[in-house]
C-alpha cells in the first residue's frame, strides 16, 4: 500500500487533526470526530447537518462554513458515522430553529441519520431530513435500497445552506433542499478503483484496458464494464443516462463535472468540454459549471457527472456567497 | 494507459477547450494557447504573466484572475511554452505600466522567457523577470541548471499579484516578487510516477515498498530512494531539508503543503497534521497555510512542502482578495 498514512487504524482521526491545523476557520470535536464551523452557533438559523463515510473529502468536512454546512460528521472511511456523532453534531449547532440533515441513501447512513434524529427529537430539537439519491447507474446497490447519493448532495448542501443563511425557517429550507433533491441526477465512471488504507489493495479491479460506468464512490459495481474508450465517448456514457431518466431542457441547469480523487484537473476540464458539446447539442443550457474533485472516492481515477435543474430561486441561492475550504466565492 | 483523454497529440488544447466552456472568467487565445482574464485590459497596471509545461494544474491557468495573473501560456505537457506564445500574452496584457514574467527555473522555460521578453522589448513594452528556484532537493536536475522552481511559484504569483493590483509600479512588484523568491523553500516526495499522456507509461518506475525523496515535478530523479515510510517520517524528510537551508524563525511563515495529484486530500490533511507538528516543535511560527493540490505532476501520488519566510507587507499582500479557478477569498 503506497499511501501517506501512519497508523491506519488512526487515518480518519489523523486527518482530523491535520485538517485542523490546516483551517483555521473551522474546529473539530475529536471525541465525535465532528466539523464545526469556528465561529458561535447562531441563534434562530436553521442548522444544517451532514455526513458520512470518510474518504469522500472534501465531502463533507470541507464543506463546513459561511453559507453551507454548520456541522458535518466524519466516519471510518467508507463507513458510515454512528448515530452518537451525528446526535452530537446536532446538538452543537441547534440554535433554536431547527437542524436539517442532508443524507446520502446509504443503508447505515440513513439508520444512523434517522436514530440520531429521533434521540434529538425526544431532547428538543426539531430535526428535518433530505435524503440525496441521484446515481441513475443502478438501483439498488451494494450498501443501498433504491439509488444511492452522490455528487447532487455537493449541490444540495451549497442551495440548502444558502437558505438556511437567509434566515428561512425549516421548512422552507427543507423545500428548497427537496426541490434539490427531486431534480438533479449523476452518473460516473472509473479508469481505476481507489485504496482503502485499512485493506492496503485497490476495492475492485480493472483490466488496463477496461473501465467501470456507473461505479458508486465506494467502488459499488456500475451498469457494465466496457474497454476502455476516448474521453468523447466517456462524455456519451455519463451524459446520455442522465439526459434518458429527466428533462434538463427549458431550465437553466447546473452542471458539476467531479473528479473521483486520482485523475488530474487538465483531464478534468478535457471531460468538462467533451460534456459541454453534448448538452449544448442536445439544448441543455448550463448556466453554472463546478469541474473538480468535490466527492472523491480516495485516490480513484475517473469522474462524475452532475446536472441539477434550476430556477431563478435555486441560481440565486447557488450564488449566495459561500466560504468554506471546499467551495468559496462571493466574499 | 489509462486516461481521460482523446486524441494525445491534442490533450493541452482539448483541455484548454474544456477550460474555456467550465470558467466564464477566463478566456483562451487557443492559436497561441495562452489563458487570459475575461475582463478587458486594465491600463496603468502591471500586468504578471508566467506559464510553463502543462499538466501542474491548476498552476498555471488556473491562477489567471483578479489578484494573481493576467496571463498563463499552456506549452505541452511537461514542455516549455514556445518564446511566441510567451510575447503573445505579454503583449496582449500589456497596460503600459509593464510586465513581469514569472519563470519556474527550468532551462527551457528560462530560454524562451528570456527570448520573448527581448522581443517584447524591442516593440517596447517594459519586461522584467523573476526567477522561482525554491526546489532544495538538488543543485541541477534533468532540465535545470541550479535549482529547480516548485511550489513557491503559487505564493510568489499570488503575492506579486495583489502588489500589482494595487496599482504598484513594475519596480515594486518586482522588489516584492524577488524578496518572495529568496525567501522561500520547498521539498516534495513521490509514492508513484504520474503518466505523460503521450508517453502511455508512467515517466519513471518506483518499488511497491519505496518511494522518491526529492523529486521533481516531472518526475525528476531525487535525493534518495527510500523504504516507503509513516506520514510522520515522511514529514520529516520533508521539513528537515528545507529548515536546513534555511532560518523560518522569528517571522511569521506561509506553507503550503501540495499534492501532487494523485494522492487523496484526506491524506494531504494528514500529512499537514505531522508537518504542523514539527514546525511547531522547531519554533516556526506558521500564519498562512494552504492544503490541497495546486501545483501537480499530473497525477503523481505524493506531496511537497513549502515555507516562505513573510513579513507584514507579504502577510498583507497574501490575504488580498484573489478570485482565480485555483484560489480565492476575499471577495
Amino acid at each position: 500500500m503506497k499511501k501517506l498514512v501512519g497508523e491506519v487504524a488512526r487515518v480518519v482521526s489523523d486527518a482530523l487533526t491535520g485538517m485542523e491545523a490546516a483551517l483555521p476557520e473551522i474546529r473539530v470535536d475529536h471525541d465525535s470526530r465532528v466539523v464545526l464551523r469556528a465561529t458561535a452557533k447562531d441563534p434562530g438559523k436553521v442548522a444544517v447537518v451532514s455526513g458520512g463515510g470518510s474518504g469522500h473529502e472534501p465531502l463533507h468536512g470541507g464543506f463546513v462554513g459561511y453559507g453551507m454546512l454548520d456541522a458535518a460528521c466524519a466516519g471510518e472511511v467508507f463507513t458510515s458515522p454512528t448515530p452518537d456523532q451525528v446526535l452530537a453534531a446536532t446538538t452543537a449547532v441547534d440554535g433554536g430553529a431547527g437542524v436539517l440533515h442532508v443524507v446520502k441513501n446509504y443503508t447505515g447512513d440513513v439508520m444512523n441519520f434517522e436514530m440520531a434524529a429521533e434521540l434529538a427529537d425526544a431532547a428538543g430539537t426539531e430535526v428535518a431530513t433530505v435524503l440525496v439519491h441521484d446515481d441513475v447507474a443502478v438501483e439498488d446497490s451494494t450498501y443501498t435500497a433504491g439509488r444511492r447519493g452522490v455528487g447532487l448532495t455537493v449541490l444540495l448542501e451549497k442551495i440548502a445552506g444558502a437558505a438556511a443563511e437567509e434566515g428561512r425557517p425549516l421548512d422552507d429550507v427543507v423545500r428548497v433542499a427537496e426541490t434539490v433533491s427531486a431534480q438533479g441526477r449523476s452518473m460516473g465512471m472509473a479508469l481505476t478503483s481507489g485504496t482503502v488504507p485499512a485493506a492496503g489493495r485497490p476495492t475492485f479491479e480493472l483490466a488496463d484496458d477496461e473501465m467501470e460506468i456507473g461505479v458508486g464512490i465506494h467502488g459499488e459495481p456500475g451498469r457494465r464494464r466496457v474497454p476502455l474508450a476516448p474521453a468523447a465517448q466517456i462524455a456519451e456514457m455519463l451524459v446520455e443516462p442522465i439526459l434518458a431518466d429527466a428533462d434538463f431542457t427549458g431550465a437553466p441547469v447546473v452542471a458539476m463535472l467531479n473528479g473521483m480523487g486520482g485523475s488530474p484537473l487538465l483531464e478534468l476540464y478535457l471531460m468538462y468540454g467533451e460534456v459541454a458539446k453534448l448538452l449544448d447539442r442536445a439544448g441543455v443550457r448550463v448556466e453554472r459549471r463546478l469541474v473538480g474533485d468535490y466527492i472523491t472516492s480516495l485516490d480513484m481515477a475517473g469522474c462524475s457527472l452532475t446536472l441539477l435543474r434550476a430556477d431563478d430561486e435555486l441560481l440565486r441561492l447557488w450564488d449566495a456567497p459561500v466560504v468554506t475550504p471546499g467551495l468559496r466565492w462571493g466574499r
